[in-house]
């Protein structure tokens, strides 16, 4: 049996962890020459397969693959391109049945959210129909945290803990100015279905931290008259109010926070941002000095404030797919398993991907306090372990060492395909 | 002679290395019981002395004072209170003297800005005048960074690492994702009159780093045609392109940028922010995808990721403004002087309040660039050393471990003084 290559994407939205799942798949295929020959990336994910742009890994040293362990972003490019349905476009499909096979790749690792695990699973059917068996693993990644059977998603625990230091830091700022200065902060955060990042927002506060917190979570239709109540009894007892709303808040019309914010002076269409339309709603109604933050790509991007837990999730999910993938299994994904929260324990496990495709897990009603403003004990619980640890990259010149890929292509064999 | 106790204050918006300094002049007082009583830290800052509430710091073990230096935020309470001139309000100097001559105070230290210091100028000129004569000495702060004399202002390194950190991230972010994704960054600075932060947006592109960034400096007035045409040419060439924009950028009209952000949907003013109404003058006229952040109070409180240089020089401050005013210096306010930019040097020097109060030093025209969209060298090799080092706060459950003070007050001697 020759020995066959490998493919490796990453793919939608990218965290600070994704290429520590990266420098799990390439540093554990270079252990097994006997098994996998040389890793090729997609140059911007599966649009690199599909165009026949593969970044030849091995070109790269030893070293660059060790610091994409503490590097942010996609280094080989990620992509927002989400294959069609087999029946809808075939062609896609057999195109990259097509390169893999010009190019002798055997393994398939997809590393993304519910699309792409989704996607995964089609290839996997495809190279069986087509005569030419692809193992094909999928990578789970997501800031959203919304992959079902896993305990959480690579990605997550670092944008909690980055949200939950901020609005602790933000928070200090504004306790000690807000007697004659700002009195409501109002931090926007990602999450436009789910409320998984406002919750880390909550962390912030804890028995040693009184921090009087408010947050808006996708999940809760947004009550105006209940929520300007509810700041208002925190400034009062507080002196200041910190609040968390998530992109996604949408009010009793359906439509997004963030829609409200109307034209602007050249009649543009609306700028976008909850932030900007929460605290104004706050300071028409009870006059008090606000100030507001958009965190947006910074809280995905924030490498240097990492979860070390989530490092090391991130890379062990790298480090798996390859196992399961040299061990003969396919259409599947590893995954997280918790076995205890405190002390928190977990393991490596893995899905069928089958059971992953298609299904979004939404945060558990349980995990929203009975007001509907802040999370739980129970939330408490799941996230706690999920923000533990520090994992500080190198840094050079007062700034963070990160790597930049050679992305070296190899030669092209077949004809131009456009997509 | 009898010892005398001494009158600390945090002013104006806080730092994430304020509270470093009041641990250097809390700590210093501490090893000098023969010259320093007690310190009394103004709460909410000038505003405790005029009311007579006085933190007693003494009641705060080592442990607690130790832990300044690590949390951000002012630990006794800042203000936004600016006293007014000696003739327009002399009864509230007579009042700072009468609580300081209660309560046996004989050392001023004011830890603020420029109008800080010129309150600390006025203050010992008053004593001598009331004969009560005090030794008023300022301790240097300003996130703005226009102190003069000084080389640099504690407060500005930190927010110029964050800075300079965060675009490196999104810009990462950012590249990896622009073939089917966002185009164009903008991120939101504070400096309302002065481009030192913008500038430190800078430094996230380096040899190593080639980043495609265009700063918008509030000393060049927007040119919305060549900042087009550069966006233009940044994205042609690099695929993408990150905007730093300060918030007090402003038109060619004279008004700032984030007031044409015009009325939201219920017809309320304008919610403010120059990203965004950047990043809609770009989608506008450039169809590009866009995204933006503001980052506001999170720049200013992002202790987890202060420069050492920055609290190092906040400590010494704090400690070289208690050894300057038992040495008998008053009317002093201790100075970076940096004599090496490459290995970095500095010492402690020092400034005639005189010379501080009310002049506001700009950033040389030199340190940006000829095109009006970037910095050059000279601003490079001034920045770069204030951004080294990497200065962590221990982390407590996956969090910063930041101290709150027990805030206990002295029993007043005094009437009421309303404000």
């Amino acid at each position: 049996m020759s020995i066959k290559n490998a493919f490796y994407a990453q793919s939608g939205g990218v965290t600070s962890v994704i290429n520590a799942s990266a420098c799990g798949v390439i540093q554990t295929a270079r252990q097994h020459p006997d098994k996998i020959g040389t890793v090729y990336a997609g140059f911007n994910g599966i649009i690199g397969a599909l165009k026949e742009e593969l970044i030849d890994t091995s070109l790269e040293s030893d070293a660059a693959i060790a610091a994409l362990r503490h590097t942010p972003a996609g280094a080989f490019g990620s992509c927002r391109y989400k294959l069609k349905s087999l029946e809808q476009n075939k062609a896609e499909y057999e195109r990259l049945i097509e390169v893999f096979k010009a190019h002798n790749i055997g393994y398939f690792f997809y590393n993304g959210g519910g699309d792409s695990q989704d996607t995964a699973y089609k290839v996997s059917q495809l190279g069986d129909q087509m005569g030419y068996p692809m193992v094909c693993v999928g990578v789970p990644k997501t800031v959203d945290n919304d992959l079902p059977i896993t305990d959480t998603c690579p990605g997550f625990g670092s944008v909690a803990k980055y949200i939950a230091v901020s609005m602790r830091e933000a928070s200090f700022d504004v306790a000690s100015m807000c007697s004659t200065s700002t009195k409501v902060f109002v931090l926007e955060v990602m999450g436009r279905h789910a409320g998984w990042i406002a919750a880390a927002g909550g962390l912030a506060a804890d028995a040693d931290n009184d921090i009087p917190l408010v947050i808006l979570f996708p999940e809760v239709k947004f009550d105006q008259a209940k929520f300007l109540a509810k700041i208002d009894e925190k400034v009062k007892k507080h002196g200041y109010c910190s609040v968390v709303v998530s992109e996604g808040v949408k009010g009793a019309d359906g439509k997004f926070l963030a829609e409200a914010g109307g034209t602007d002076a050249f009649g543009h269409a609306q700028l976008g941002g909850a932030a900007p339309v929460v605290a104004n709603i706050v300071k028409e109604a009870l006059g008090y000095k606000y100030h507001w933050a958009v965190a947006d790509y910074l809280q995905r991007a924030a490498r240097h404030i990492a979860s070390k837990t989530d490092v090391d999730q991130a890379y062990a999910m790298g480090k798996a797919a390859v196992e399961l993938a040299i061990s003969g299994r396919s259409a599947v994904m590893p995954t997280i398993v918790r076995t205890s929260d405190s002390p928190y324990q977990w393991h490596v496990g893995h899905a069928e991907l089958k059971d992953v495709a298609n299904v979004e897990k939404m945060m558990p009603a349980e995990f929203i306090s009975e007001d509907g403003f802040g999370i739980t004990e129970a939330c408490r619980r799941y996230l706690q372990p999920l923000i533990m640890g520090e994992d500080y990259p190198p840094y050079k010149n007062g700034l963070p060492d990160y790597v930049t890929m050679k992305k070296q292509m190899i030669a092209k064999k077949l004809a131009e395909f456009s997509i």
